[in-house]
């Protein structure tokens, strides 16, 4: 017999309910705010096929739905307060794999201090689609905001770019040549990185300390530089040979050059993209090095109406055939 | 050529996005909360198939998938503040599909004082899915809950019982019997209360300031009736003669007598059960009569432990055989 909605809610979700947001078997739940903090709310869904692929386990679905959310408050500068959960299931999926499913986000919850809040689980003949709303706590007046880049800011990103394009390649063509050549240590580096994002949480208080602008990447460096930059009306100079590149990627590349350019425009790195005041950057450098965070300086924001500039190692410019890949 | 999802967002959505909200081309978006208010969330998921027919015209959609979330933060006795919205879209449907959805949700957002504060648009090769979270307010401390009712209290229900009940009935099986019978303006009433609900948004102020609990009617009228008072651990008495039925589910049921049970456990109500403590009885039946709300009183809250008993006019006890309808 399959499970009631509140007794599902009460067996699979109830252990990572926020106390004190009415415990899931209400209508709504209440969310408090700490004091002087503004709230910020972020939701990203995700789809079976689009987002993830069908023989994923459940509980890298979840950890996946929960961080891809999480990366967005990271590039606020924002604090996570909870979040609330929309979970359209196929039938087909029953209680052993809820039971992995909620055990995976049970632990995300507590990492990354988000406990659940409330939400909706209904039937679908569809696709398995996860939709999650995230809520987060700035200062007041203190969000770093998407589009602010201003001309002259130096621009970092996080981490390294391109492991979850070229995991997701592997994926999708699992006899390209190059693949069977990498060692088996970096296969399994980029497939871990394109079934699990690990969101930039640690960073975010240094995110709004020292960041004018800032976006995750989840559509791709290229592209989602591009956005932030021509959003702001500005141009940009970006030095392709100081882009974070793992020795996985690296050793691919190496293996086929046509790579990079995967590396760089294929999306889903969830690190974070900032534009900073050189007035800051010094300071940036020091206070991430102090985490033993990794942040590179890539370019620098150019002047109103200039172009965004790719540029190689010789100065001359890369033109990306697609800048971005779209989920939507 | 498609829109890509920021022309998309430009073009539809950017006409009813929250001013501050910035401006839904961020990862994220600011809500500011008025002084001394909580924050109430609420998200209610809606498939094609499930929750409406795929016949369905869009603005029919986007309107139920906005009200069935402002329906929760009624009960709740909220004002509605904004909201977030998870679209995953099937590629057939188009961009005359997507303006008249865009369309009908700012009409309801101007009308129901709730902008979008953002969201995510994404592919589905399944069904239309639609996952709103809505925010609301209420004064610190004082939200009204489920599962709150205390024995004694009088338990009221806003506006009429069953007409979507009998709507979709209609929908599913246009041969029976009773509906050709039926005269043109009641079988439009009906197909009319499926289609769209009027949640009970007018009343939210009475209901926080008269209810212990209270809940919104999504899955029936019995069964979410017991749901509240036994999750409260009390039983109740509901007189069914008292139960506010439309003309046009009364000469339904005059047609069919077994379309009362369906009237009453069929779901998608989005009228309000309150239990209201008896001192608070007649100021909440002349509050509700000086803004011309329909309240009706339909019964009492037992003691812990009691049963929830449904008794006919001669006082014997009516047994559904299905207390709800279940989305889920």
């Amino acid at each position: 017999l399959p499970l009631s909605e509140f007794d599902l809610i009460a067996k699979h979700f109830a252990p990572m309910a926020a106390p004190g947001g009415l415990g899931l078997l209400d209508d709504a739940a209440i969310l408090a705010l700490p004091r002087g903090a503004e709230l910020v709310i972020s939701k990203d869904m995700l789809v079976e096929t689009v987002h993830f692929l069908p023989d994923d386990l459940p509980g890298v679905i979840a950890a996946k739905a929960l961080r891809v959310n999480l990366s967005d408050l990271a590039a606020k500068g924002a604090k996570p307060l909870g979040f609330m959960l929309g979970l359209a299931k196929p039938k087909t999926l029953g209680d052993d794999w809820l039971a992995a499913f909620a055990a995976a986000l049970k632990d995300d919850a507590e990492t990354y201090g988000c406990p659940l809040y409330g939400g909706d689980t209904v039937s679908t003949e569809g696709p398995l689609t996860v939709s999650i709303t995230v809520f987060g706590a700035v200062p007041r007046g203190r969000i770093v905001r998407r589009l602010a880049t201003e001309a002259g800011d130096h621009l970092y990103v996080t981490g390294c770019i391109g492991d979850s394009a070229l995991g997701v390649t592997m994926r999708y063509h699992p006899d390209a040549p190059w693949i069977a050549k990498l060692s088996a240590e970096h296969r399994k580096w980029l497939a871990d990185a394109y079934l699990l994002p690990w969101p930039r949480n640690n960073a975010a208080a240094l995110i709004q300390r020292h960041a004018r602008a800032a976006m995750d990447i989840s559509d791709g460096f290229a592209g989602d530089l591009t956005k932030m930059i021509q959003g702001a009306g500005l141009g940009a100079t970006v030095e392709l040979a100081q882009v974070p590149l793992s020795p996985a990627v690296l050793a691919a590349v190496a293996l086929d050059p046509a790579l990079f350019e995967t590396a760089l425009t294929g999306g889903d790195d969830y690190e974070v993209l900032m534009a900073v005041p050189p007035e800051n950057a010094s300071a940036t450098e020091s206070d991430f090095a102090a985490l033993s965070l990794r942040l590179t300086r890539i370019g620098v924001a150019g002047l109103k109406g200039a172009a965004v500039r790719f540029l190689k190692a010789d100065r001359s410019e890369q033109h990306f055939a697609k800048m971005s890949f779209r989920h939507f």
